[in-house]
C-alpha cells in the first residue's frame, strides 16, 4: 500500500482542471483524493477541514481559483475579472484567522493587475502557472525552514509538537516537521511526542499517521499531558506552526497551542514557532486584532463519538485558534533564518 | 425523570448487602445502578472507573469491603480477620494513585483492631456502620470545604475546573464543586468553565452533566482551551480536587491539573485544590514519591470512537495523572480551613 507521504496534500489535475486533495477528515483510516471544481465544494473543503493547515490552504485556493477561471465563460476582460473576483471574495470567506487564504487569493488577483494586456486566455494559463509557482515555493519554503530549524536541535532531543503542521498541511515536509523529516534524511534520531488537539484531533489523525508512517519515533499523547512530560525532562524544544504572525510577534496558531506555550515557559522548554514569512501580517500589529474562528458545538459534543459527549443543551466553547503572546516564544524559524521577532526579519 | 443530582454516588442496599453505585462509564447518556457483593467485581468496578473520584472511591472501598465481610463465612475470629485482610488488600490493589482507596481500607481494618473482643457477626456489623459513618463525613467534609470555598469567591466569578470533582466523585456536593453548589444556595451567579478532560471525557460526561442538571451556569471546553478563556479575563480561579497530596504540598489528580496550573501561573489566575484532609499523605513527602497509574493506550487511540483515531501501531503516553508542583497552588481548601501548604493544618 501506498504510503500517506507518496500523496500530494494539494495538487492540479490539468487534464480535468481540478484542485485535487486528500480528503483529511477521512484520515487516518480511508485515504479519499476529492477533485473538486465548483467554487460551493471548493469553499467547503477549506471550512470543512478536508484541506486544512495554513500553507496548504494557500496553495489550495490557488489551485482552486485557478480551477474556477478557466470555466469563466465571458470571453470580455472586464466581466471576466469581475467574475474571478467574486470567486475570490466568496474562497476568501471560508476562514478567517489564516492569513495565507487572503495572502494566496491576493497574489492570484495581482498576477491579472500586473498582466493588463493579457487577453483572458492567456490569463487563465498565468493564474494557473502561479499557483504551481506557489506550490513549488511551499516545498522549498519548508525545507528552508527544516534546515534552519536543526541549527537549535540536537540528536536525541525530544520535540513536542500541536495540531499538525506536517506535510499534510503543506505541499511537502510540513512546517514544525521539516525539521523531524530532513533530521530523519541526515540520520538524526528525535523523539517526537504529537499532542491529539482536540475536537478535531490532528495531531492523532494526522501528525502521529505522517510521522510514523515515515518511521518516525513518534508517541502520540492528549493534549492535557504536555505538563508531566516537560515534568520529567523529556521535552527539549516545542515546535508548533502558525496561521497568522501579527508584526509584535503574538501569534495566532490552533487552540490549545497557548497552553503549551505557558507550560513550556514554566518548565523553562525553548518554544518555536515555525513560520513561512507568507504567515506574518505586518498590517496585523498585535494578536488582539486577529480575528479568532468559532466553530460549531457539535464538534465537542459529538463528532467522532458513537453517542453525545455530554448532555444535550449544555452550552460549548469552540474557537479554532488562541493567540500566543509574544512573550512565551522563543523564536520564529523562517525560510529566511530563525528571529527573535517578526521585525528581525529586515536584518535577514 | 429524576435527576442526576437525585441519586447517590455510592451507597449500600442493607437488605442484599451490596454496595450500590451509579455506572458513571455510561453517563450522561444511560443512568445505570450497579449492585456489587463479588470482590472482582468491585475491583472492576474500581479500575475501570465506574465508580471514580478520591473520596467516592474511599467510601465505595468500604461498603465494597463490608459486603465482602458479610459474605465471609469462617466463623472463626483469626481466620475471619485473615480473609478479610485479603479482601481488602485485592481491593486495594485496584488504583494505586489516589491515596482515599488505601486510606478507606486501613480505617475499615483499624475497626477489628480496635474491637479485639468482638465476635465476628459482631464485627460485621460495626464495619458497616464504619462505612457508613465515613459516608456521612464524606457529605459534612464536601460541605465545609463548600463554605470555605466561598471565602475566596465572589458573585460573577468565572471559576474553572478540570475533571469531575463533582457529585459524582463524592457522596455529595463534590470538592471542587462544593462552592459552587452551595454559593447556588446562596443565590450567588458563578459563570463555570468544565475542560473535558481527555482521554475518559469525565468533565464531559459527568461535570457539565451534574452541574447543567443542577441549573448552574456552566460551560465545556477542550482541555486546550484554558489560555483562550484566561487571556479574556473569564476565569478568576480554577477549583480542582485532588487524588493524594505529599506532605509539601505537591498534589497528584488527573492528567492534565498541572497544565491547567502553568496556565493559570502566567496569567495570574488564583489555583486552588480543594482537599478533603483525608488526602493529605503525610507519609509522601513530595510528588517524586507518588506512583502515578499508566492505563490502557485504547484509552486515548479507540474508546468513544466509532474508528480508531490514530494508525494501529503508534505508541501512545497514557498516565491517569500528573503532579502539580506546590508552587503553582495557591491554597489548600479543607473542611478546617483554607491553608497555603498542608503542614499549616497543624495551626487549623
Amino acid at each position: 500500500m501506498k504510503s500517506i507521504l507518496e500523496y500530494e496534500t494539494v495538487d492540479y489535475d490539468r487534464e480535468n482542471h481540478a484542485l485535487v486533495i486528500i480528503d483529511q477528515t477521512k484520515l487516518p483510516n480511508d485515504i479519499v483524493l476529492l477533485s473538486l471544481t465548483a467554487a460551493q465544494d471548493i469553499w467547503d473543503a477549506i471550512y470543512l477541514l478536508k484541506v486544512r493547515g495554513a500553507p496548504a490552504i494557500g496553495v489550495a485556493a490557488a489551485f482552486g481559483l485557478a480551477a474556477l477561471a478557466h470555466r469563466i465563460t465571458a470571453q470580455d476582460k472586464a466581466a471576466f475579472l469581475e467574475e474571478l473576483a467574486e470567486k475570490k471574495e466568496f474562497l476568501n470567506s471560508a476562514r478567517p484567522t489564516a492569513v495565507n487564504l487572503s495572502w494566496a487569493l491576493k497574489r492570484m488577483m495581482d498576477v491579472c493587475h500586473k498582466n493588463p494586456e493579457a487577453p483572458v486566455a492567456v490569463l487563465k494559463g498565468l493564474l494557473l502557472e502561479e499557483a504551481f509557482l506557489m506550490k513549488q515555493e511551499d516545498i522549498a519554503v519548508c525545507r528552508k525552514i527544516g534546515e534552519y530549524g536543526l541549527d537549535v536541535l540536537k540528536d536525541g532531543d525530544g520535540i513536542l509538537t500541536h495540531c499538525n503542521a506536517g506535510q499534510l498541511a503543506t505541499c511537502k515536509y510540513g512546517t514544525a516537521t521539516a525539521s523531524i523529516y530532513i533530521g530523519q534524511e541526515r540520520g538524526y534520531h528525535f523523539r517526537v511526542y504529537a499532542d491529539e488537539t482536540r475536537p478535531l484531533l490532528q495531531g492523532a489523525r494526522l501528525t502521529a499517521f505522517e510521522l510514523y508512517s515515515a518511521g518516525i519515533d513518534v508517541t502520540l499523547l492528549c493534549d492535557n499531558m504536555s505538563a508531566s512530560l516537560m515534568q520529567q525532562g523529556l521535552i527539549q524544544a516545542v515546535l508548533v506552526g502558525c496561521d497568522r504572525v501579527a508584526a509584535n510577534g503574538d501569534t495566532a496558531n490552533k487552540i490549545g497551542t497557548s497552553v503549551v506555550a505557558a507550560v513550556a515557559h514554566y518548565y523553562k522548554v525553548p518554544f518555536y514557532v515555525c513560520a513561512p514569512t507568507s504567515t506574518i501580517d505586518f498590517h496585523t500589529p498585535t494578536g488582539k486584532e486577529i480575528v479568532i474562528e468559532q466553530r460549531d458545538a457539535a464538534e465537542v459534543s459529538e463528532m467522532w463519538y458513537q453517542k453525545p459527549m455530554t448532555v444535550k443543551g449544555v452550552r460549548i466553547y469552540n474557537p479554532a485558534f488562541d493567540v500566543t503572546d509574544h512573550s512565551l516564544i522563543t523564536g520564529f524559524i523562517t525560510e529566511r533564518g530563525i528571529v527573535k521577532s517578526p521585525v528581525d526579519l529586515r536584518n535577514c
